[in-house]
């Protein structure tokens, strides 16, 4: 798809919506600060248009999505800028100097969205294959443009389009996932903090493996090193394999889903440890308190859940769940040991995070130390002005003897 | 010195004083929460009292200093505990544990006050050397003891007690620094991710050696590979030799401290790196400025400036401060490279912080990625309830292409 030859239409901030913020960075503007009529409803979700203010004066070029509260993302700030298969090839080879520069491997999120001047979308990057994830109309339908650059600026041979999610929702997109260019043939080792992980791109979660946890992997190698590792919503095996890696003696890995732990095993014999690994299938919660109950304990616990505060309006519930899930380590790990709490909840900030864990470990009648606050990757950059949306904490205690 | 063997006293909570923030684990009295009368002023400095809330239940064993703003520190909850020798020999030996698990070699901040249950005590290992700061009136009054169990516990022949620095003197002690055993003959060597430094325990700022930056310096060494750094407020090198032992081509330290800079290329020195490193003598702001006059660029700047903000008060002048040092510090960074700006700051908060170096990034018309916020190191733990008392911040930008 190109850009139609004819002028691109124009949409225009109300007299009291922020022009400044739009002038000063902010990359997103809602539905509700924009005039809004017949016209401006009627442009085509991933349209581009000029975004104007209240006077006037251009103030960006905007992806349009009259289907999002996100009605407009900033694109670029120039107004003659061609947003073309070369525009894409300049943003995408931008963002791969940063991530070949910090990383020995092609293994990483290769695009991280807004941050990376391109909103809404995501590419994590498994050696020879892409993952893209396109979670705003304007990328999804420039899929094939976005493909193309892609091909031109990493040389994959592999991409494939994974529209799973919640995001996609948000923006009236369909659930699509499919292999745009290339060939899978089975999970794809990737190598982490000198872990293997087996990613499955067309089965697992999400696109297959959370690169974002990687230095908090790295972390708890240091913590688990000559210890006995609990890893509760382990998924592919992410601390498990990653202590493992770093010298544990044993670990174990705890998830709800068999696919995973198989994932998890076949990581752990990659490695050679499948001696020192062993996974249980079921509930966290079920699975902590039957734990507890056989008298078990842990040198290193870490508990890694899904988002259970993946929105504003679900944030006290979630805050409940997470400090459960900190009331049930807790007693799992011996005292001196150390206990690592995540979250990967948009909705909860840091501090909203450490209080559910500081309360959970109280109920726990157990007192610690903060050693380390942790948050995603280097391949994982934030917007500056937008950095209390970094979604992923870790928090590292130590137990107190 | 040992307990007296008559009874302790008492100091008593004001009935509206917050008895439950204690029983939770807060650490200290103010002297405003307290019943103060002739007899609780008396109490001598460092003196050991029964604390209880205003029915009369006991609370803790808190340390007393009437000339303090916190009148008590926290030592123990439960009212038989003996502040003894053994007492401290249990607290050194829970704090080396940790630090012994987390840490190759003895080179490490092995008590980090309120956190390791020695409030207002501050202690640095450099091998065989121990710095400590008895920054609060029970442990100066008892520094003979704490140095005893010092050596029993880690077997250190030197024990140095400096006793300079703002806390002090808010306490009401003076400056005094003093060998207390063993013998200091020069700057000792400190290997730190693979860097030499030169710790000067007798002649340095503090403890000789920052060592809450080390894994700012070792993400920072990630960046510098291949790279010209500029280290600003080097200090004796911190960021530079961490760079340069992580594959630097160059590096250039700016501080304005000549003895500062000396250590800095005796560490360069002792890692074969003197040719890779220059330093230049000078303030800190105009050293920025001539280089930018003079059309220097580097692929890695840093800004480790001191505490521009030590106190509530001072915040607001602070953050201008910050906010000029990343202002002119984000011109000597190249298109795609990368500025790290840190803060040692108490009063100000991570995001009050990050706001004032966006708006010098802002100012200096650059626009950024936050790639990483890291904070002290694990041997600088935090109690939870207190943890936004983390004063050390490091931000890590890249600047957009």
């Amino acid at each position: 798809m190109t850009e139609p030859s004819f002028s691109i239409p124009t949409i225009r901030l109300k007299p009291k919506a922020n022009a400044r913020a739009i002038r000063h960075g902010a990359p997103w503007v809602y539905d509700n600060e924009l005039v809004v009529d017949r016209r401006t409803k009627s442009i085509q979700p991933g349209a581009i248009a000029r975004l104007e203010d209240a006077e006037r004066h251009f103030l960006a070029l905007v992806a349009v999505n009259p289907n999002s509260r996100i009605f407009g993302r900033v694109l670029a700030r120039e107004e003659d800028e061609q947003i073309d298969e070369a525009w894409f090839v300049a943003k995408l080879a931008a963002a791969l100097t940063h991530r070949a520069h910090m990383f020995d491997a092609p293994f990483y999120r290769l695009v991280h969205a807004e941050a990376d001047g391109l909103p809404g979308v995501v590419i994590d990057r498994f050696g020879d294959t892409c993952v893209v994830q396109p979670n705003a109309a304007w990328a999804d339908v420039r899929i094939e443009m976005l493909t193309a650059a892609l091909r031109q600026v990493t040389g994959v041979s592999t991409v494939v389009m994974n529209g799973t999610g919640r995001a996609r929702g948000l923006e009236g997109l369909d659930e699509k996932t499919d292999i745009l260019t290339g060939a899978i043939d089975g999970p794809i080792p990737v190598q982490m903090n000198g872990a293997t992980y087996m990613a499955d791109i067309m089965g697992g979660q999400k696109t297959g493996l959370f690169y974002d946890q990687r230095p908090n992997h790295a972390f708890a190698q240091r913590l688990g090193h000559g210890q006995r590792v609990l890893d509760v919503f382990s998924h592919v095996g992410g601390f498990a394999l990653a202590t493992l890696a770093g010298g544990a003696t044993s670990a174990l890995s705890v998830d709800s889903s068999a696919p995973a732990l198989e994932l998890a095993e076949q990581g752990a014999a990659a490695m050679g440890a499948t001696d020192r690994f062993a996974t249980r299938k079921g509930d966290a919660f079920d699975t902590m308190a039957a734990l507890l109950e056989e008298g078990e304990t842990f040198d290193v616990v870490i508990c890694d859940p899904p988002a259970f505060a993946p929105s504003k309006n679900a944030l006290e519930k979630g805050m409940r769940a997470y400090e459960r899930v900190a009331r049930m380590a807790a007693p799992l790990v011996r005292e001196g040991g150390y206990l690592g709490l995540c979250s990967c909840s948009h909705a909860a900030d840091l501090e909203t995070f450490r209080n559910a864990c500081n309360r959970g470990i109280g109920r726990a009648a157990r007192s610690a130390q903060l050693i380390h606050t942790g948050f995603a990757g280097a391949d994982h950059p934030l917007m500056p002005q937008l950095a209390e949306s970094g979604y992923l904490k870790a928090l590292f205690y130590r137990m107190m003897p």
